[in-house]
């Protein structure tokens, strides 16, 4: 077998075999195949995309390109949560100590963010102390021992995925729907959950812009895991806003411990209820997802699941006290009010200009090397839907540098949109895919 | 500027500004942007093309990345050519000294072959001594002193275009109209020429299979030509039986020479006066292609052609002998009849499968690195349209190797077509783009 006569087949539209497929992956990650060769595959791929064959095969080799975890000897169903992200995204943060609180475990890893905020990895350690880098062995033996670990990606899972999305990363080759499906199952895949429940976001401030595109990769993943024998069910939501209130490492940190102690945001409430439903249900301990949201929601109010979040962060070597004391979280030098300048309605605040604000602010990263400002951010005060009189604070900046605070300020203002007419609230969740 | 912008502009059909282009080639050339990102690029290119201003642009941008020659001390007006190459072409060894002894300079440099059979170059290295490899200061005393210089191409000149064509060759990019057209023309306008003649083939086997693409081909070279200040001209011609009687190294250098001497098959004659006579037209010679035909013809028979050829072998190394002795040319050891197997009309010679059986034979190479055999090849005796009887012979096969001939025996039996009904000659010259 030749990379040249594959790289020519699906650039003429051809059907890839499972055999080119498992070549491809495996002399790409060993070394054999060249850069230059599978960027080239790849600008195909984006061209003329892969059927669902393709990506099943495509999706299993890299997921057994390096280790593929057994979490057998951790009793129970294990699910898996994953989110394609959007700009105040503290969801993880606080379904997952709620749903392990219901007695599934939750064996997660997650990843760094590139783009306008940090990943959920980063938003934990704004927390003093908290270890993300655990290796494979002491994971499941905590998922064992307390139900629940949210660690970073290991580098032994899905090798060949690292690589090729390093590659896309940089050759334009990232807005692909197979591509971005396999690259996020194959790690689901490698991690050996028994269940994953998606979490698929759509709008201007999430990857896929329009509900079309995030309707097809949703239904993607599902039949890539569903192929892979796993339990699955893809929640869509909108990222046309900010999801909650904060944006922003350590204020996302405090928004989930204000979330757990019961003061939730109605959209954050909503989403956790439903992605949680979904996962308790998957798990089979209820017969349907209706079933699962009054336990959860005791769970919350009761907080049982801020005891597991506790108890995740003393055995991940963080220091609990933030849960009583979250002002010690990092916090930032200036904070200053963003005001309204009319009366009327919210009408937009849009998602990808507040991210931008926040990005600006120091709290996302260009570059693997970049360092992220963990403190700073934007609380919003209000938002779509809600009524203003002119002089009212719309959100507060969390800022060090006055200067980066006036270009987060103009973000701002591209952001909030108030009109004269009345605005409804608008919807979060938009379909279930099962 | 940001290659990783430029890749995406092209993916997503943008167009590529001057300064965009500019940037893409001079920082491949020089190694600021890696391969792997030039790869996705041409890819890109391949499905979203790039038009007349993009092309002129890249054609411009690589012509310079190197040193572009100055003729101007070479006295007169000097036309070069260029064929995409086909099955037995050996125009250029005929015509480049037909030409000059017309009295236009021919200063010409020619690649090696990669594919069938070899190309210019391998040709002429079948002549013993014969130098290809020469500096570019005596590659123009050469053409100042006697009219006419055949050599291998320089890699001073359009290094970026040798770049990326490796490139190519290696990621499936190669055909795509505006990569081929611009990576011919960037050699031909750093060379340095006033004029240009084209032959672009078509058919079974040429590079471009259909007239359309051909033709396309053709009027983006012309084009680009004319915006470089060139004298230009293209010829459309039709590859789908061999050009010629001979297929092979050496055996289409004695073709050449018996050409000169006036035995000169009638698809050649046709095609070395049609392109003879625009290099002349564009040298200013004659106030129109048709006037210039009988000064070719004269030359043809008065063998002013053929004592070009022998002053530009003694000039460059080369024995002359061989003029006068062809069979001291490198000869194989086995020469067998292919014979008709019924009686009738030769309907088919396909131009691939006779280049398939000279490539088994040895006369081609896979990789830069193989070596041709010189010797071998395949010397039809009948073509397209003539009657055989049962036992004629059909064809020569030139072998060193029993397997290898019965290997080139069964391409033969795929090439020849023989049919009941009268066949018509085919036309050759299919068009011509001024």
């Amino acid at each position: 077998m030749n990379f040249l006569d594959i790289i020519i087949k699906k650039r003429n539209k051809g059907k890839l075999s499972k055999d080119e497929i498992k070549f491809t992956i495996e002399n790409y990650t060993n070394g054999n195949i060249p850069d230059y060769q599978m960027s080239a595959f790849l600008m195909a791929v984006y061209f003329n995309g892969m059927d669902r064959e393709e990506t099943f095969e495509f999706t299993h080799a890299m997921a057994n390109s390096g280790k593929v975890l057994d979490l057998s000897e951790i009793p129970g169903i294990k699910i898996d949560k994953h989110s394609t992200g959007g700009i105040g995204d503290v969801t993880t943060l606080i379904l997952a100590p709620l749903v392990a609180s219901c007695g599934v475990p939750v064996a997660k890893m997650s990843g760094r963010g590139l783009g306008r905020t940090g990943g959920t990895i980063d938003k934990l350690e704004s927390i003093p102390g908290f270890k993300t880098e655990v290796n494979i062995r002491d994971f499941i033996n905590q998922v064992k021992e307390i139900g629940i670990a949210v660690v970073g990606q290991s580098g032994e899972l899905a090798p060949a995925d690292k690589k090729i999305y390093a590659l896309r990363d940089v050759t334009g080759t990232v807005e692909s729907i197979p591509l971005i499906a396999s690259s996020i199952m194959s790690k689901k895949i490698a991690l050996g959950s028994d269940g994953i429940v998606l979490e698929v976001t759509t709008g201007n401030g999430a990857f896929m812009e329009d509900l079309d595109s995030a309707k097809e990769l949703a239904e993607i993943m599902v039949d890539i895991g569903k192929d892979a024998g796993k339990k699955m069910a893809a929640v869509l939501t909108s990222m046309e806003e900010p999801l909650g209130i904060a944006v922003g490492n350590s204020l996302e940190v405090r928004e989930a411990i204000e979330a757990l102690k019961g003061n939730i945001p109605e959209d954050v409430k909503e989403l956790v209820l439903t992605l949680g439903s979904y996962m308790l249900y998957l798990a089979g301990k209820v017969d349907g997802p209706d079933k699962a949201r009054p336990i959860l929601e005791e769970n919350l109010y009761n907080r049982k699941g801020l005891a597991k979040l506790r108890e995740m962060i003393e055995y991940q070597g963080g220091d609990p006290s933030i849960i009583d004391y979250p002002e010690e979280l990092p916090t930032a030098s200036i904070v200053k009010a963003f005001e309204a300048k009319e009366d009327g309605f919210v009408e937009e605040v849009v998602a990808r200009y507040v991210g931008d604000a926040a990005h600006r602010l120091g709290a996302g990263r260009e570059t693997k090397e970049d360092k992220i400002d963990l403190s700073v951010g934007i609380m919003l005060e209000k938002k779509v839907g809600d009524k203003v009189r002119k002089g009212d604070v719309l959100a507060w900046i969390h800022a060090n540098d006055e200067e980066k605070l006036k270009i987060a300020e103009e973000f701002l203002t591209k952001a909030y949109k108030v009109t004269q007419k009345e605005v409804e609230k608008p919807k979060l969740i938009l379909g279930i895919i099962e």
